[in-house]
């Protein structure tokens, strides 16, 4: 059961609510031996921490990871190593700006989880969308840092490749870039562009949706497995998993529909002594199984429905209601959906290295 | 771990190769007392059955399933009901046409699993693609009829909804039509079209992709679990395992990304004494858990790789070589994805209604 | 979950009823290139199969096993070899000797589960004792087979060491005594008493218990792992899945209970350049992980319930009444016990071993 | 994978070291709406805390726990209830005494699983036994305190039946006493027996075994599955997972080895219009699935290894040593034991409560 795990072999257990006194993860299965300290998980906590530009949710949150377990040093080792067994991972909240919560609690904001909860549980932690908020994403990108040091020949980099209608172009691309825009994506161009259009949405209020593509390039071939145990199964799954994500698609993804069997297999040749696709429409990906090629995945991610206009809804009650989300929201909450992305894609990897380890050598 | 199981608390562990004796599947958790007979499995696998029109594959399978386990009748019941214990569902492999394989023996088909399968194991039963064939959804379909007998009140209905780069018109849906062209598409104008269309590509030795809508209605509020144990995450899981599915998505799914939060967040209103949503750009899922409206998923077909053109490959032993692809074929395999899709829906909803009722009772 | 299968990485799902129409299981991932053939599984099934001396059931039951999928050979190679893909183990039933199910049907056989299947599942074969009868135990049989050569440097060898009160003389343990006498005992002077003593159990129409201990030998120092994968954890939970079975012990088990600390910890002293125990309490498992010793387990079998006697019992519709058992049984079913032990140990070490090499490589 | 997990449905993921930062655990899969307070696991925790008699380990530690997750109040409730999501439970260390850990960073103290960690890991975080000491048991009442929450209809007792080779007498038996000696038995002559005894066991330095029995009263028939969820199967699992526990048994157990059918297999009668069995051998399990009788489990718990005596050892350098554990230790670590036995028999109750909801309704 998975309810709040996440893979097999290696494996992650989340917990925490957005306003409750922290979050974190425990991972479980982690191989003995890896130097890791805690400043390796806090590049990519920084990297996904809100409020570091104004096109991201101005909540303040240092999200300080700490390593409760599973680490061990001693004067005899060059710092901290893994030991084979639990590494906890906590990262206390610090601005649960106090507010008055009356509005949520008894209405469902139009496009959150409040109706569903409220319909699965019969109660819900209404502060900041308890479970359901993004804050809990912190706990995938600190596991995500944890499953890299596992597979240190594979290198996992995301993008932003569209926001709303506005497709970057892919001529443009050059992953360097990514760091220099607040909106992680690889076209200077498209970031200029994206700099005007997402300021008019976040000034009037609204939300706009994107895509973000993520890649890992060093899989050698053989991860993965037939036939519920598929790779691309175990990426679309872990994607899809994230808040707000409504679509996930491998190398031509959709667009393979369009493509007649002749355009759309790669063939392979021979080079320097080994094959080599001469395409990828499979997204280094075929029958579940990495071909060696990278390996690509899309997700789209919906806009917040966290928004300044006001919206019909219902009240737990029972009754017709009008709903106004005041506060602070990402207007392209895609945006930091990047590294998520990117530390869900590193789980996925580890877990089936490991699981390849175990059953084929 | 769940390399060739699906589910939790319904699961279904198959079992196979495509030109071995036999395949199926072991049903295992399924609820007691439901009426079960191999009729109420076998109008599925007909639906999926090979060689019905001349647009799919001509392998002639009568693909009888046979029940071996885990129902019981006696003379004073009603027929034969599921006890609880595993089901084992087989289906024997007739139509195994003798032929000469030594050309995909020592050369890896583009497109195929033939190079991972390889890389991963250093052995492939090469044969019909062994374990990798399409004939492992038979399975799946077999699998899916149980599910449905345990969510009685869920309908689930598939469709084709897009050939190649040809859309249907969603104004003349009518699910009745689904039944009545070979391409389980519920536009009648689109049928007449894709039949030219179809038979055009199958002439020419081609292939096309597809994609295929499913939908369950019925489904009540309160499905599914946060934060990895989601109802979409588990779809997308689902049919991301199907063989040549590239992309998935959920309610808007990709278009989601070009939505503002006004577009994309759907209201609610108080009707009859009950809220219900004014649209359903959610695809019937609000934070992974099922919010009432009818649940929507698309999948993306990529076109079949076995093509009667050459196409350019290597040798096991790491030459060039060039590869014809003989024999029977499917010229659009999307089409008997339709009840595969089908199948899988049913498998992720069994699942999840006894999970939920585990959990919340 | 694990209803009906056993394992994780190296994972059995067994199916089938006592008078259905055939038995058997889904082993799932098997390393690939095993070699394996329908004999080397036929070896420990003969041993395990019922009717082979007075004192066992004198059902006859050819117990032929058929391996439909899975394993491939081609002229390339010296047999057939595993592929990594689900190993489909079928054992079909034979002697299903029609018979008057009446009584049976309406009341519970004290110390049976037809009591307790009723109570959980509303509605249960009650032929031969259904899915409940030791006869599901040819598919640990046949799976713990394919488990041994997964790991073809351990020895696992199993022995009955008591029948009812009676132990064993470990002074005369020779393990090639086992084979030469009908109740898989390693005292010959203990077996020629055991004949007589059995006898007139069975004449009487009772049954006694038993006793089983299974070792391995060269199982290297390091399966298992902390803290609920816990290598003794594994086995108790495998013994304890056995029918019949009441209780398990490792290493000096319940006897340690009686010891002091330094009577109990084994010591360590460097022999051959390697580290040695000096004694073997712990069983050879320390902290949940093997440490190179032989592990031994033991597991106490308790009567068939099915004896010649009249009991006391109520009916189905809540009557008081008396049963009578007729037909065939095991006067001593802790005999068959022994095969059935060492395919428990195949499978957790197997398993164990996979899981080790995924993690720690 | 259950490395660090117990349950599926009601599933416990543990992490933490003897003397790192904190211990605890995440609870998943709890149903919503139970109150939880923090002295609702506390009173449990208060039982097992080490330094309570003499006859313990004088580590002083408060372990008082924090539910950092899982659990929401507001001011219309009465009280803080679960929300169904993941419930966080930290206990922090306080009394991580400074010494000088060298002797045992080189020696492997026998008996301990200082060996086999290093043979598994190739790094052990050996400050007072790290992940394999006696504290992790914390997490596991903390876990079973909640789980009680889950089956309220359920008493759950433990008690030590045996110490070294002295048993109580079951005449005796009064579970009022439990509370009243430091031993957790229920045998008020034991008890005053067992305190000189284990004073002198004490003095010497040494230590000894004990039998732990535990019961569930309340069990309805119906829990627990054929074939490998078998209701006695879990508990032997989690008895067996707890550190020092060498053997379990259900019912009569090993006992049952040496009874006849005849004597073994419990008889039903009709009383107040309700079956009930006339003895129970079976310890309140057939076939897997309870029967409705008290659940009984004993396990036996061997000796600590951590004794003033010198023993024989091995470096991790590979040469002969003597080694001598200083410190605090239990002489009895089984005494504590009886919370922690209670706690594991909750888990599995609370699990297959909710299981069996989900397949049988």
């Amino acid at each position: 059961m998975s309810h709040n795990s996440f893979g097999h072999l290696f494996r992650m257990t989340t917990f925490g609510e957005s306003h409750g006194p922290a979050l974190g993860c425990v991972v479980d299965g982690c191989p003995p031996g890896l130097s890791l300290r805690a400043e390796d998980i806090q590049t990519y906590l920084d990297k996904r921490r809100p409020g570091q530009s104004r096109f991201t949710t101005q909540r303040k949150e240092p999200d300080q990871v700490k390593i409760l377990s599973g680490v061990f040093e001693d004067e005899r080792t060059d710092g901290p190593r893994t030991t084979g067994t639990p590494i906890m991972l906590m990262i206390e909240n610090v601005d649960q700006r106090s507010k008055d919560y009356a509005d949520i609690r008894d209405k469902f904001r139009p496009g959150h989880a409040d109706f569903t909860y409220q319909a699965k549980y019969g109660i819900r932690d209404y502060r900041g969308g308890g479970r359901s908020s993004a804050r809990e994403t912190v706990a995938r990108v600190a596991a995500g840092a944890v499953a890299r040091k596992v597979i240190p020949g594979v290198t996992i980099r995301g993008a932003l490749v569209q926001m709303g209608p506005h497709k970057i172009n892919r001529v443009n691309w050059d992953w360097s870039e990514v760091d220099r825009n607040p909106f992680f994506t690889p076209d200077a161009k498209a970031a200029a562009f994206y700099e005007d259009y997402l300021d008019s949405i976040r000034k009037a209020g609204s939300s706009i949706g994107a895509v973000i593509e993520v890649t890992a390039s060093g899989v050698p071939a053989g991860w993965g497995a037939p036939l519920y145990g598929k790779l691309d199964q175990d990426l679309a799954s872990a994607m899809m998993s994230i808040n707000a994500v409504k679509g996930v698609e491998i190398g031509s993804g959709f667009a393979s529909a369009e493509l007649s069997g002749e355009e759309n297999a790669d063939e392979i040749r021979m080079q320097n002594g080994k094959p080599e696709f001469t395409s990828n429409h499979a997204g280094g990906i075929l029958g579940g199984i990495s071909s060696g090629q990278d390996i690509v995945v899309r997700f789209a991610v919906k806009p917040t429905s966290s928004i300044l206009s006001t919206r019909k809804t219902v009240t737990a009650g029972g009754e017709d209601a009008d709903i106004f989300t005041k506060g602070r929201h990402d207007p392209c909450v895609g945006i930091r959906a990047v590294p998520v992305g990117e530390a869900m894609m590193a789980l996925v990897l580890a877990d089936h290295f490991l699981r390849h380890r175990g059953q084929a050598g």
